[in-house]
């Protein structure tokens, strides 16, 4: 059997998104800034994107730039806003949490002389409201808080921090990929200045994301060259891209809330028969996260011993972030929880789909619980495990 | 009849390539970072497009990235090389000719602090090699001179370049966004340290692109984040776009000689018809251009109009660049080889491609002549037009 557990990773291109965008390849190829009716064809789907997926986060067309990933479009909202207002003010605010799209872009503008703050958060993921409030300084120019933690799945509350920006008139990002179109956003509702979305975490094309700019915002383009995006972001517009994008918006609109209670449910079921195992332990908060997460650490084991034995078994899972898969360290997400090296590097991230079956949920609990006997049976960490 | 001749702006995909691409949407849909079987599908599709591309440009895989387009590649080698060198030097040398892609990263790295000479061009585009060495001082670290030029197709002696960039020392970077799959182009033989190229210009996808780094050459990336592409451009890899892009050079290797005979005699045919129009002269040089592209300017006329005309009666083209077609300045490439703004703003840019057939180009030499003569009978330019 196969079951594809990693669906945080990314997802596969829903065969209705992936009809939407096929005209756009080779019949209706032109480019969208073109006078000819080829271009006025490709502009006239590409506003019509455009149109969609702002609808669904409360925004303005215009307040909607795509980008070539959502990893660009948190490099664009942070350096991009850093440049823009440095005579304000070189502070910025964000979490211990972030994915690497924003600790990296902050870390390099720590270099170009700006201040980054990065706040704590509790065993849950969560930050402090309070801490929020007292870290934002007269110079502080973005404060970036993801809405939904990529490896163990915590849903920040965005109202709030987003309430506390406006108060002290503060621009507010926030990285998105992993929650948008899976639970409701609304830039307006939720005081969004920033807002980095992703196509292929929602069953759309990889190589296209978005960026939403409140209107009167300050910032500069990371691409710069021909002005197209009104500007904002230079480049030949990926049209097939931008419509299979908002074809996956369309569809998630419609199915957001069936697809989070059915994935809620098996997943519940999933971490409750997991828990079962001796010394494993629930990462991220209980009600607070993602609808499709489900991240755990297993003592004496070691996470990518974990991750082969199940794809031999034919389930395909990670650790914590695809993008850091690579990495040997301990996962920073898991660190600031408050998890210790060793409990960090026993993790597993069990990720759901809307593919996702009931049969796939319990072929998992057949094999998760068999290969993590096995390795604490033959684990060398064991032994030296100290808790 | 409709008939494209805008293949400078944009291609359409080629069957074969959206052929290759299309298993990567919704089957083969791993992260090419995840370490299961899907990532690691993903993963050997990806480094099997990155040999294909490097090979057909003398370059190592490693040497090779992946990019969203050529503008991320322009923008990442002209910031990148500045950023990582700026204890080296401070001084950029490119020229007047350079799509705005280059032209604009510079033009923001001079509000950084940097300095850049554009170098003129002569009366066809090309620079001078003695004042590219003269212009050439002991704190420049980066000369950026494109390889064919996407208005006037006119092609730069890129050896020669290379050679003097490798004895004095400097970086050199091509923006190579046109001629790419349509001359050969090789990063050994040429001296070229860093290459900009693209897909959609060469009926691959949009979205796609990449930047040949040559070893050893000290660069900082764009996109900050997960550290993919080894660590030189973080961002879920688009494996389809690369996928797509890689067929499409493939295929180009082997039909680029014969594209290139058949499409320089199809556009040698029209190009001497439509200089039998009365004050129609051609723009660029007259061999060493790119073998798809006509650029003619008709005196007494406005571009614009000509081009609606055009598209009226089903012919797709462009004044300039498809990139400035929704701006009114006039062309900077035709100021810089001498034209007066009347003379750039009656210019004509007919690129053909692949599909273009004898029949195109029968029609073309019917509908340009007589859009001009209507357009010169009513023209309220001809009164006032200074010589």
């Amino acid at each position: 059997m196969k079951v594809y557990m990693d669906y945080a990773a990314t997802t596969p291109v829903d065969p209705r998104v992936f009809k939407a965008m096929k005209p756009y390849f080779s019949e209706k190829y032109g480019n969208s800034v073109s006078l000819h009716k080829e271009g006025r064809e490709a502009k006239e789907a590409l506003e019509q994107s455009r149109k969609t997926i702002a609808d669904m986060i409360n925004g303005k067309p215009k307040e909607l730039v795509f980008m070539g990933s959502a990893t660009e479009s948190t490099n664009m909202a942070l350096k991009g806003v850093a440049f823009a207002n440095r005579k304000k003010g070189k502070h910025i605010v964000t979490s211990k949490i972030e994915h690497h799209c924003v600790l990296e872009p902050a870390r390099w503008l720590e270099k170009q002389g700006f201040e980054v703050t990065r706040l704590p958060v509790d065993k849950f993921g969560l930050i402090d409201q309070t801490q929020l409030e007292e870290a934002i300084r007269e110079d502080t120019i973005l404060v970036s808080v993801m809405h939904a933690n990529n490896e163990i799945g915590t849903i920040q509350d965005i109202t709030k921090i987003g309430e506390i920006c406006k108060e002290k008139g503060v621009y507010f990002h926030s990285d998105a990929a992993q929650s948008f179109g899976k639970v409701p956003i609304d830039t307006k509702k939720m005081n969004i200045d920033l807002l980095s979305i992703s196509s292929h975490k929602m069953y759309g094309p990889k190589g296209v994301g978005a960026l939403y700019i409140r209107k009167g915002t300050k910032i500069e383009p990371l691409l710069h060259g021909g002005g197209h995006e009104s500007r904002k972001r230079s480049s030949t517009v990926n049209v097939a891209g931008a419509v299979g994008f908002a074809e996956a918006a369309r569809i998630q609109k419609k199915e957001m809330t069936s697809d989070a209670e059915k994935q809620t449910t098996l997943r519940d079921k999933m971490i409750k028969e997991l828990l079962k195992i001796d010394d494993s332990h629930l990462n991220g908060h209980p009600t607070k996260r993602l609808p499709n997460n489900a991240s755990l650490w297993f003592a004496y084991i070691e996470g990518e011993s974990l991750l082969l034995q199940l794809d031999m078994n034919g389930v395909s899972a990670s650790t914590g972030s695809a993008c850091s898969s690579d990495s040997l360290e301990a996962s920073h997400v898991l660190l600031a929880v408050g998890l210790k090296p060793q409990e960090a590097h026993g993790s597993l991230r069990l990720s759901l789909g809307k593919y996702t079956t009931e049969e796939d949920i319990d072929y998992v609990l057949e094999v998760v619980p068999k290969s993590v006997k096995r390795l604490r049976q033959i684990s060398p960490f064991r032994k030296g495990w100290k808790q």
